[in-house]
């Protein structure tokens, strides 16, 4: 009998045959989504569509069958639809995520009896096949329906019958090859099916749904005690009285750096100085006082009541407001003392601050995630979420998750998605490749990229077409930043406003989630503590900043205007239709973003040189935008208003960095001529 | 505490992290070799090395250390061996596979906390540290060798101990610094690990080690009543004549095809007749008559006492008999009267003749492997691979596995390796690829190819840069055929001799395992049954053939010429150092193979063209063979036996068909020169 072998006590892979698979005949390999053999899971939004793709084939040449079958996780039932050859062995299928929580999806397939027969038939019939091996061929196709009549419905037993009787009686031949093509045979028949002959791709496939948020969204990160105009300390009620002018400029997340107790052991003083002075107010990052710690709110900046208050004005705003979460403490943290079990003790008894030979953060301790008592500090982080979703927070953007193991991550994440799937994780993560990807398999919504080192044409291009289009996409959703409280880049720092202006389209069109830093962001601020310094000078993170948001040259408007573009087209919702197009010129970069019908093209143009007029012909592919090459076409330039007529893929570009760097085109396909007196449209 | 989520009854994904493990900080992903998540095994041959790559990598800056694990599958204990970081994250080992059989492997890696410990004293004393900080770093380190002194035999415990004593004691930091980068402390500590903290990929990973000839080796095919002079039926006894002429090519495999009773129900005639006039003597694919099936023997052919002689004769020549298994049956084969349900059934009683309309076969019966007696059918199907083993056959060259199903293949093959890991298995299908890659993951040791349609430069080269370069090449052995009795091609029919050449030569040096279906191969045998037909005229697959092997225009010479090149030359053992060259005319090839030390170097170039002389430039990469651009080098062409003198990367050849269509040149880096009265090396 056939049996798994077991030779000498040696373990066999799970490789081996189950001895009562034999006679599943077809093979389903190459499952996409697919990510790690299915250890983690692909990622979508609530109305998205999972399109599912496989090797499909069996031995021989029989027809096959393929089914896709998909259910919320929290559903028993499988929901089907079929899956359609498209080449070379390769078999895809679609469904759509209706629901936020998690998804399962596989594949199953069958050698299909009947049609096997059908294409057989006609095979016979293409070749005037008659006599004796075409009567016992209708024989044949009697015998197997007479098989199916058992095991479907009275009324369908009853069509079966007829069919089988025609095809089993003395009709002519004629007659007996239009009865096995009938319609309403073919689909009874597909519906019988021999569970001991399918096979059903294993493992289960998972998708994380989310809502739309994660896919797309405007971020505006600023510190809430800066928000007074006088440079005192700003308060909640600050924040709410900024909130209109956040709103105004078509955010849709407002970021605030934490908003506990901060520590005075230790402090750092202006420009992280070794020493605070009197009357400086530390490193928000350095969290907990006797105030209270990750689910206290610093004194200084009102009361939870307080906080309570600005979620609700801020979603009046269609703003919502996203936490951050660094799960590090200073000396003064009340975990320092209830729990000091989770730090790591050096042999004078004292607690281990962050170090990092020779750098020193005497006002920050890291928690020992392997500690003994690992189980209750997890729990106690986990705990620091629930209480801030009970606050009504759902967005959090998770401070250096590369130096928390990513068990813990993994293990939190699930945690609360099961019971919360509306909440968003972004994941801070400025580090190497694969670490950054691991942290977005295991779960976080989103992820900070590259961008900001990314300011060549060349750079750009390779970055965002890996981001766009690399299998990795099922998982790694950028959120792209011009600017950061840690980083200046000197792009920005010698670009001036053109270098701004510029950074701010290709956040907000490359990536359909983007965010910049302000106020000092759109009041161009780029002095840098040092020369080679990417660190601001009288950096918020020390100090209180004065900001005159009202100034006369600040980027509102532009940024303004580049969300209320992004808001009107669909197209830059989401990252996959990114494509770049060639210009004659390293000094501008051109892209498209499209709508999969085509109802939405956006073309993208910027010159990437702050200082100078740049100039050249740019190529567009006119078929992927269904356009013909004699046909003309409207390019609607949304920033600045001006509109040109277009014809043929090569077209001239011309960008003054002083008047506006960039063009963001609706393109138009649709060019009144003078047998159409209406309007554009 | 953390456990596994479990919503509404939902059944949740394996991908859920175990909560016993949440101590595991190292990760390890994207371990290759790796075949479908390791559902399938990579293959090798015995000696061997197993390059084995994973992305290994933590959270922090903590450092961390790899090692590899591997093992026969009968064995209990793993071998160990460390891995080495070699770029961006990505580590690699090695261990090598000494005998036949099944192989396990996996990775394993964890955070090293006395290295990190160490690495972190190294920036103390680069950045001149000092103060209770560094005493307390001493400390640390002290404590950390303390903890491990338990866990290590006494002697080395001892060594520990006073390690640990300089470093807490009062010796000067320089002292202190100089004992924490001990290398015995290293070497002891590196051996302290605690299990608890220790990440194991999951799943372990298979390798199938094969011997030699599944890698590498010359068939010669042969139809053994095909064998006599005067174009009577031959014998097994003029098989043994005929062995010293094929032993005398160079030939390492005798493959015959099948040798067993042919049946006369439905017989084939001459040229694949529908009927039979009296003497045709059949295919020999209809096996099986009233005197026995696959264990029998075709008494024209002789008696299982002649073969066993057969197989000795062969032996004595060092030859291998490769036997073709054919899994399908003549009406006359005793299983259709013993076991009918092994079998379809038409409506009339009569048993289903192998039929593709309108094409029909009626003098074979498939099995039907999914009847309900499959069990007993598999068994039996199973016994005959080892009935031939018993009578000394260790290859098979397999028919049609494709229209088998591939369990059945995965299960039979693992079921006879287990026992007889010797025995070799060519999966004789020409299909659509990822048919022929499903057979070659689920055990066939080596694959037919699409060899005999490519024909042109480009066809060869991107298909030959696939099979040596595609991480296939971890499970798809090629084994490439100028002819089959079933394809001459009209390369072939219409080239002429310097076609046969050509053919042979690329099949010979760009495959390590080859073979030709002769004597119509080395008597150029060209005519196709009609115009546009890759069927022979005449085909000895029904009809008994006379060959006049001592034919002056024989390529018997040229053939063992190439196989005497092949043997000498270690670097066409293999396949996987394959690579082409450039050459300014498209009518010229150039390739090479090399062993990885370079102590072996072959150069091919071959005139694709057989009609007409054609000359081109060759480009060679200089740094890929170890030579400097003036560096003189000597090219030994093995066909001709002429030596060139070349130097720099670009040399001109000229290859005239009528005289030899190709180069095979052994690369020699030492020329002499006045200071070197020696002879060439």
């Amino acid at each position: 009998m056939p049996r798994e072998s077991n030779k000498s006590g040696a373990v066999r892979s799970a490789a081996v045959m189950p001895v009562e698979a034999g006679r599943r005949r077809v093979v389903i390999e190459a499952v996409t989504p697919q990510i790690e053999g299915g250890r983690f899971a692909a990622k979508r939004v609530a109305g998205e569509a999972v399109v599912v793709e496989a090797d499909i084939f069996t031995d021989g040449h029989d027809a096959i069958a393929a089914e896709l079958l998909w259910r919320r996780a929290a559903d028993r039932d499988w929901q089907r639809a079929p899956m359609v050859l498209f080449d070379n062995d390769r078999w895809r299928g679609k469904f759509t995520v209706t629901q936020t929580g998690r998804w399962l999806y596989t594949v199953r397939g069958w050698v299909d009896v009947f049609a096997s027969w059908r294409n057989d038939l006609e095979k016979r019939r293409a070749s005037n096949q008659g006599g004796p091996d075409l009567a016992l061929a209708f024989l044949t196709g009697a015998a197997l329906i007479e098989r199916a009549e058992k095991k479907v419905s009275k009324a369908d037993a009853g069509i079966l019958a007829a069919m089988r009787e025609r095809l089993a009686g003395s009709a002519d031949d004629d007659e007996k090859f239009a009865t096995a093509q009938d319609a309403a045979l073919a689909e009874i028949m597909a519906g019988v099916r021999d569970a001991d002959l399918i096979t059903t791709y294993a493992p289960e496939l998972a998708v994380t749904v989310e809502r739309e948020r994660a896919r797309y969204g405007a971020w505006y990160e600023m510190f809430p005690r800066s928000t007074r105009a006088d440079g005192t300390p700003g308060t909640f009620d600050d924040c709410i009285a900024r909130a209109p002018y956040v709103a105004g400029m078509g955010f849709d997340v407002l970021y605030l750096p934490p908003v506990h107790p901060i520590g005075s052991t230790n402090r750092k003083g202006r420009n992280n100085a070794e020493t605070a002075a009197p009357g400086d107010v530390g490193s928000p990052w350095a969290i907990g006082s006797a105030d209270g710690g990750h689910k206290a709110i610093d004194p200084a900046l009102g009361t939870l009541a307080g906080f309570r208050r600005l979620v609700a004005a801020a979603r009046a705003h269609d703003l919502e407001i996203a936490l951050d979460i660094a799960f590090q403490c200073s000396p003064d943290h009340p975990y320092v003392r209830e729990h000091p079990q989770w730090f790591r003790t050096r042999p004078d008894g004292s607690i281990q601050f962050a170090e990092n030979p020779p750098k020193k953060y005497q006002d920050i301790y890291p928690f020992d995630f392997e500690c003994d008592d690992w189980r209750a500090l997890w729990e106690e982080l986990k705990s620091v979420f629930l209480f801030w979703i009970g606050e009504g927070v759902q967005i959090f953007r998770v401070d250096n998750p590369h130096t928390k193991p990513f068990r813990f991550w993994e293990w939190v994440i699930a945690e609360i998605r099961r019971d919360h799937p509306d909440t968003i994780f972004l994941a801070e993560a400025f580090t190497r490749p694969k670490v950054m990807h691991r942290l977005a398999r295991l779960g976080f919504s989103q992820s900070y990229t590259y961008f900001t080192w990314r300011n060549t044409k060349y750079e750009l291009t390779e970055y965002f077409t890996e981001l766009a289009q690399d299998r990795s996409r099922e998982y790694f959703r950028p959120n792209v930043w011009p600017n950061t409280p840690d980083i200046l880049h000197e792009y920005l720092q010698f670009g001036g406003r053109p270098a701004f202006v510029a950074r701010l389209v290709l956040a907000a069109t490359l990536s359909a989630n983007y965010g910049i830093y302000g106020p000092a962001f759109e009041l161009c601020e780029n002095h840098a503590r040092e020369p080679g310094s990417e660190e601001y000078l009288n950096s918020e993170k020390y100090e209180i900043r004065r900001w005159d948001v009202a100034r006369s040259d600040s980027l509102r408007d532009v940024i303004a205007r580049i969300n209320a573009i992004r808001r009107d087209n669909l197209a830059l919702h989401s990252d996959w239709s990114l494509r770049f197009h060639a210009v004659d010129n390293d000094a501008i970069i051109a892209y498209s973003k499209c709508m999969p019908d085509r109802s939405n093209i956006v073309v993208v143009v910027v010159n990437l040189d702050p200082h100078h007029v740049q100039s050249g012909w740019l190529d567009l592919p006119l078929d992927a935008f269904d356009l013909a090459p004699d046909q003309p076409y409207q390019m609607h330039d949304l920033l600045s208003g001006a509109r040109y007529i277009w014809q043929g893929s090569r077209n001239f570009v011309q960008l003054d960095p002083q008047v506006l760097p960039a063009h963001v085109f609706g393109l138009r396909r649709r060019v009144p001529n003078e047998r159409d007196f209406d309007a554009f449209i």
